[in-house]
């Protein structure tokens, strides 16, 4: 993890699976790998001194594509780790990469990207440039494989 | 929609968004489309005369890849329409395509690929063959654009 | 359920079981019973020609107490009803009761009572009264068992 | 907290509010305080050595009532300490008590009863004794205010 003076690229999350994150199949449902996901991407964001929903900076960050694939299932109580890298900083958008493992076990594999945007006074949205505050804080991780 | 005797494509749900799927910025969270193309897929189990969760059957679709394109965010009340539709039927596995609308709008595109699997009686998985009473209720949508 | 142009009381709303509702005893984790009682309210204000989140009205409803019991389980699938009634209009707050019935088995009763609140430009919230549109949509049901 | 080798009677989880945790009122839903207690309640059990979901033990612990009265609302980010306590253990059920704090704030209390159920083959619960090496971890705390 890079030190707090200089740009973020990644964070790995500690986590425990829940009972209520556990389908009747005794999996976790799928649709949690992308809150787990979202909440590395937080945590880095905290890291970093930044919050994802500052209400002063006046943009918001919607997600314009996600992706998971799942290798192997996680059961309740596990505990694993959501390592979430920056594999894209642009004008108005990031991409991030996620890997979950359960100690060296890969779990599943995801990536999502985000835009920022401004929100209008009726809710409607418009994508702008990142403002500098947090563009200056993260960069890519380099070039590899997943 | 296909007549019950023959083999199931496409499904069209009609579905409401619910309080508890808003986000603090106003929108669906990006995770619930997930749930939201699940839910269409068992409805066209469902109306192909199928359970997803026949225990008796002995086998289980758990997902091994799943994705969202957003488009335009759904807010609070909004009505919409989730179309699925089977887009490959193989020996071990089917694929699934998904379209969110609003009216005429487009507002997410999903796409699921899941595997049919035997669970032993220690938990683990194991890929098997789709029962011909499965397989022979679905066939894929002819080719064409997503 | 009362006409439109005349005070509401209550609402039934026909709900089936989600597959990631329900948790890995089989059952609907006893979390989202809150959510459907939610759900159903939702639907009563919106017959009564009403929306909770209207965000011109200036006021929202936090919940400041909640329980439900529960009689026997809800599995995936299941088709139920989930019955709403107003039990008290005051001033500042509303209190609701809800029935859960799958046919003619009682599944779980539950409460709920929402203040009306103005939300602050800081975020606080201060307890206001009902404005009349919204106080004048309801009635309780006459005084009885649940 | 009480030492490993006797009995144990209340557990204070650390916590933090997650995105997805918070509704469009920007204050957490309701309906995740349930879920926040239960995770204390795991952790309670994972404490004294247990599992909720020891499948050998061919037991489980669906809920029969549950209510949370909520004096502050919750925040995106917020940190806050989920205590749970053990009001009752008797034959067949337990009781629980949680409070939920931010620093010196008082957030929310809630109670929770479960009973200890056999699952038959064909999905049906019956109520049988807890089990002594379950009984035996737990003790109630002293009668107290809440």
């Amino acid at each position: 993890m890079s030190p707090k003076s200089s740009r973020w690229s990644e964070y790995t999350l500690r986590r425990r699976v829940l009972f209520y994150e556990v389908d009747s199949a005794g999996i976790v449902h799928f649709s949690n790998y992308f809150r787990y996901m979202e909440e590395a991407e937080h945590a880095l964001w905290r890291a970093a001194g930044l919050s994802i929903v500052r209400r002063e900076a006046g943009v918001g960050f919607p997600r314009v594509a996600a992706a998971f694939e799942y290798h192997r299932p996680l059961r309740f109580d596990d505990e694993f780790d959501v390592r979430i890298q920056v594999t894209a900083v642009r004008e108005r958008s990031m991409r991030y990469r996620c890997t979950l493992m359960r100690g060296e076990e890969k779990i599943a594999t995801g990536t999502v990207a985000v835009v920022c945007v401004e929100v209008e006074a009726d809710g409607s949205m418009m994508a702008v440039a990142l403002p500098p505050t947090i563009a200056g804080r993260f960069t890519a991780v380099p070039e590899a494989g997943g």
